[in-house]
């Protein structure tokens, strides 16, 4: 099955994807080195990070002094590490493009998923600061950052107790002026990669009222200028999976805090930071699918039942060829957010069309391609059989793994919903479909067309009615569109 | 929000279901005692059972006996002992009729879809062996299972080391014959169970070549005629869910066995207990439907952002009624599969055309019923956001055990190529396409029909790689059409 | 083996002791019926609760409220209970006897020695209300500590992050008094039965200097006023045993309190409550050490080795017989303790000399039944062999749950130098020396006699390192002495 | 404290203890070199491996291939490496001396006592192969134990499911001849370092009669001529502690075993390997009291209470200096069984007296170091106070890895009437209080010398009850006498 020849590897399946961004030589070396050493040594420490359930919070040393340290595998550290000092932060300030941060992200995820989740928020933090932030104090966080060896971690706390969607009404940690700088007061309820060395947080300036305008962006070091805690880790959350990524409650107490820019409004600065973690959540949730496959199908060309190899039989056949096609279009779409943001991601507001065409491919990318992680997960289950269920044999990971990728940094709904309102106030539907046309005219990209206008000129209520079906269909056939295009070549 | 009066209560679903069998006064008042007992004590034993893990084997005492007990929380035997004593088996011998042991199982799985593996597996051997089996001591057994206090537990275990599906060739265990019966030498891989006082189990008569014609079905006691095991358990299986069932693996060493009817197949034995099951999978599937869709529910309408109840805002709204829909469309199918049992379940090979048209119906049932029931556990812990996939709040459990609906018993794969010969053999989907035009003319149904002509014409390879898409519309269509008929009378 | 008759039994074990303070016959038969719960339904639990950890602490429900609720299998709180309804507490203040605490604790400790724990500080805070504290709401408490069904649960927190020795130095807990009472703000770090309704808390009130003077006792409900929470547990923790009792970290903050008794030091009140549980120490220790003894034996009757049961080998036959004297001794040592309590407990200071001398034989008490609870545990497992490191077999438990025992409530550093303290400050050593010589006038005891009043003449520094040994011996040589006692009517 | 200078690293304490075999210089370095390891990587690893709790059994891979392999965290095997490659084995034959292990493995079980077990189990089965087996597999076998890199790991396995001690009566393996070897059918109920690719296997000659003659000793590979494996392994054992060493057991089925020695009888070379166990066991005891006192000591010179560090409270002082007092003399008494076993250990029999004076003190030493290991653990947690009982401080750890050396290789129980045993038989009492004489004349010696001349004359049973407390009590005595004689030149 010649087709399949890339499936094992997130290396070559991303060197062998057509019409996605360039890897150069250098990153491409640095891939496959960093792809040897998961073969090698990363895989059997994640499973036993995973194994070990939620990492335990060291409180307090033996003398009573509050420590908040995270207790992992000592492993886990060893694995962390590789990931920022083979570069997939540095490489970033290095080459003044993401790419080499989806890239080495992709096999990062292949692997395991929850651990793109620090490197994520690290760039997703480190991304904004660069942009904006001015004080000295803030540089030198920054070049921490992005340092090669020993970089600091960073984070995107601002999700609060009453949920993440709302920001501007569900946001009560407080940010007070002081002498000297801001000190934040207050709670974060999900802080993803709790043991970052620094981390950008949400905070409504004292005084402002509810809603978004009073919000602004904090950097937030873990350790004060006289060396002791800034704030308190109240527990580490038990999750079904990514136990690569230590979730926890943040707990602020005039805790020491950086304004990243006084000028912007914080709530622009916020959705910079998520808009890159979604495409990363897109990309990394195609490398989740393809081991799912590629699982599903290393153990299909072994298994034997009714005189042959299960992968041989016509039904499976049609199975594996049709996840294939869908594996090759999510990663298209994902690819292509990709590459849109590296046309964009220095701008500042006011953005132009450019920048809010990226958000509209990335609402729909982040949306799709998670939902192709959880169902190739589902179903590289299934063709395990009641292997598929038992915990000794690690394809049910890849489901509790998967299940944080609808989820994180905003739900279907959630992307549904602002993907739509892109459209409906910037017209760009009309720049997709011009897209998908150019690629390939067909009618039912034509009838998509349609159904989008006519929905458009509902009453809003109804227009958010109907955005859920229109959404999902837009988003395959999009993503079908994207992937026809890349094959052009190939028959030619 | 009238429409979802019910969502909460299993029974109340149940009977406010139009068209599915009736369920009679005596049943419907123990479906509500059955009931309020979960809701009072139920759900928080089976919680705790969820979260102790795997329960632990205890293989020998400290005298050093081999004894092979099931270590459970202690609260765990209360629950389980409830269906047994409300008459979840005993009640299909007493009515005749397999629609309380449905009726119950529902409820059942509504609270703990794993909870309902041991009574499907003690109805699915209680069955076949009242149909079938004459000795003795078969009857003796048979009545210690349906007894009102203290009833056996039964187990059906055919699944070995190489795989569930292909029973003809991966059943290595060998039935000798002995001065005075059986004795059974060799392993069972997946013993859903694992605790029954007795379970029927599959074996090659020695000396029989391989395939199906050699294979019979036995009575295997936990317990010898002289008081000892009569044979180890080898291991119980760390699964993702459904722990309220012991699985293990089973080893057999001149195990007494006794044999169902010496003068079928065993073949088709199994086949009748296995199809039993299915139907119950189904049934169990569309309860854990409800239940996460209720979840989502009693959570959207208190959840607040963005100003007002989550429940209120049109896209989620619109995704309830969808749901809603779904649940009602895949309950019609599995009861309908029930119903068709509930006719044909005392019948002997040569099989009628009923008991084909059964088999067909409960193919696509127990197929797409647990894709719906995966389908709707996801979404409900999405509607959680980032609550979803933390341990502490439950959700995330309907996934995992939601997980083994769609394998257990055969996997997708399984049903669709089973249910296509079927079709194939005893053109049974004209029967079908009758019976949905009858309800109500659509050109959605005659598209299908014609596809699926046109299909079956087709080369066997062929047939089987269309098989994939065709059989799930297939379903979808016949699900919409069943409950398309059970409200036309609300219309009128 | 009939001196083995009652081993296996703590209520005939109790009952047989010669010379302890009489069981009354009601409270008899409630031991007895107590005992059969524990053989018929309370072991299975207690197992269930150990294997499964720490207990979860529930900080929030899905909608974001704080509850910290603490989550234990189902089937824990109906094992907590049946102590409570029994009358563990009522009877205390039905009976104005400490007695039936003590009788019914020593069988709860036999079954689940960490249980004891809820029971002892929930005596240990009521004796205090009841003898000190006259307000109003105090005295709702206490009538609901002493209720028959659904009584309250007490603790006694005193312990913080420093230490729990030195209270004068280590308690930073603020009481500050505001218009209508007290408030609280600190944190408590060994907080037992962290789920009690009402606990008594230490406090320093505001302004007042370091030391023992400045600290006060307060009672702090779980629940406000208004309904909520009075303070938060910010994590439960993981002990190696005596998981039946919660034992958390508590922080306050503006929590109401209530001032026990404004005209006494707190510190008085305190050591009160603590020297309660001291007796109960002892007492809960001598039935683990029973328990251990027992498991032994009954192992040992039916185990075989060369050629026999191991219980008739002459060395293990001498092993059981040194092991019953010391447990008998302990016994007399632990229950005199007690029976000096009942005559003092209701004496407030200034404290009479009988007060002492019961202080005095506490300490010891404390110390050495800790002692033999953890020598017996230990070879229990020993009689076992290598099962007795296994978790299944159970054995490993009691040297688990005996280690609190040395620990809990002052280890043998503390109860020597406070115990030498009595008998320095108020010569009590001549008291007792004077009883012993009234039971049997002994070489032992004179050289015991004259190597404390020679240790009483070294200075202080030197006295405090000869009392390690010295109490050591007088404790071992008064326990042997009681127990000489009441075997002389045996022998006449 | 000048005279705790060393307390905290085994390699100085080592090395400062007077009177003891020499340490050469490279072996020294070798010392400091792994202490640093473990100081570095090896505790954290350790910890890791602690908490995970027993290792899986990973039983089949997902082809349904049995495969038995053992599922540590990775880093585990990292941390077993060390000893293995660093010479805790090979130097043993590169310098024809067994001190070198000796003084590795002290290291070893300071800082994990289980980790002790497999080295303990690798050299106790290499010796006697190399002293007695001849055929070519077998000296194959051997050159592998010994190799510097990749060395196999051997294990000792002669414990059935009836218990230890009684081999001759409770080993039911049976060894049967076949054409080309030996066969074994049967099972090992402890077989620790279960992962072991050869172990030393006891079996009973088929048709030979129950009791000690019919036993032999058998090599045993884990992996067959034919690659396939050579037992199978039924399960992993849940112990309290010493996770560092994987536990499990052991099924034969037709197991390909090669014979030690045919001119032997087996029990010769299973007590010959048994005793260096022994010998391992009382200095790896001593290890960990050290370690407990060295944990105690640092907490207690930094915790505060009563206006000062408790290191310098009176009684906390003399209680440290007793304990280094009683480990200094364990210490000496475990080396003086080190001392003798490197003089005769080449030894065969018919052996010399210095070999039976050799069992006699390590008969000794194995029971009364194990004793200070457990007690040194327990007063570690007392120090620690309440925090000794919680998981998180790992000071509790040190009793659970404590309690498997008073019964791993036999209980004191089994100690005592073995060593009286060899004293009964050769009246080597004689000329250890010849030795103790020499050392230091006294009166304890001389009084304990007649009390054992009188327990000599006593009837056998008399004589074996009268043994626990004259064994307890010279065992003291000859740890004193060994650590006075070692004090003398420091005196002059």
């Amino acid at each position: 099955m010649s087709q399949y020849t890339h499936l094992s590897s997130p290396t070559n399946f991303l060197h062998s994807l057509k019409g996605i961004p360039h890897i150069n030589d250098s990153n491409l070396e640095a891939l496959f080195d960093y792809e040897d050493w998961w073969k090698a040594e990363g895989q059997a420490i994640s499973n036993d990070v995973d194994a070990s359930g939620t990492p335990w919070l060291k409180m307090y040393n033996k003398f009573g002094k509050r420590i908040d340290e995270i207790g992992y595998p000592p492993a886990y550290w060893n694995m962390l590490r590789q990931g920022y000092n083979r570069g997939i932060i540095w490489r970033w300030q290095e080459q003044q493009s993401l790419l080499p941060f989806f890239q080495m992200g992709y096999i990062t995820s292949f692997y395991d998923t929850g651990l793109l989740c620090p490197y994520v928020v690290s760039i997703s933090s480190a991304v904004p600061i660069a942009k904006y932030a001015i004080g000295e104090e803030q540089q030198k966080m920054l070049s921490r950052l992005v340092q090669n060896e020993g970089a600091w971690q960073g984070a995107t706390w601002f999700t609060e107790i009453k949920g993440g969607s709302d920001l501007g009404n569900n946001t009560d940690t407080i940010a007070t002026k002081t002498e000297d700088g801001w000190q934040l007061t207050g709670e974060k309820y999900f802080c993803s990669n709790i043991g970052a060395d620094v981390a950008i947080v949400s905070a409504r300036l004292e005084g402002s009222p509810a809603g978004f305008k009073g919000l602004q962006l904090f950097l937030v070091p873990r350790i004060r200028k006289d060396g002791s805690l800034n704030y308190l880790v109240r527990r580490i959350k038990n999750k079904i999976g990514t136990r690569s990524v230590p979730t926890g409650e943040v707990s602020f107490e005039n805790t020491e805090a950086f304004l990243v820019d006084e000028n912007m409004s914080g709530i622009f600065l916020i959705m910079e930071s998520l808009n890159i973690s979604r495409v990363a959540n897109a990309i990394g949730s195609i490398a989740l699918a393809q081991r799912a496959i590629s699982e599903a199908y290393s153990f299909a060309v072994e298994r034997e039942a009714f005189g042959g190899k299960i992968a041989e039989k016509p039904l499976l056949k049609w199975e594996f060829a049709k996840r294939m096609a869908e594996l090759n279009e999510g990663a298209q779409l994902a690819w292509k957010s990709a590459e849109l943001l590296e046309r964009v991601w220095q701008q500042k507001p006011p953005y132009s069309d450019d920048y809010h065409y990226y958000r509209f491919i990335t609402h729909m990318a982040k949306y799709w391609c998670a939902e192709l992680a959880v169902k190739h997960a589902k179903w590289a289950m299934e063709v395990f059989g009641g292997m598929g269920v038992l915990e000794e044999f690690g394809i049910e990971r890849l489901l509790r793994e998967a299940m944080i990728l609808p989820i994180w940094e905003g739900t279907p709904h959630r992307q549904i919903l602002d993907g739509w309102e892109v459209m409906a106030r910037y017209s760009l539907h009309e720049r997709l479909f011009d897209d998908l046309e150019a690629i390939q005219p067909s009618s039912n990209t034509s009838i998509m067309h349609n159904k989008i206008k006519n929905a458009l000129n509902l009453p809003e209520d109804e227009q958010k009615a109907a955005a859920g079906k229109i959404f999902r269909q837009l988003a395959r056939i999009t993503a079908k569109a994207l992937a026809a295009k890349m094959e052009e070549p190939a028959m030619s």
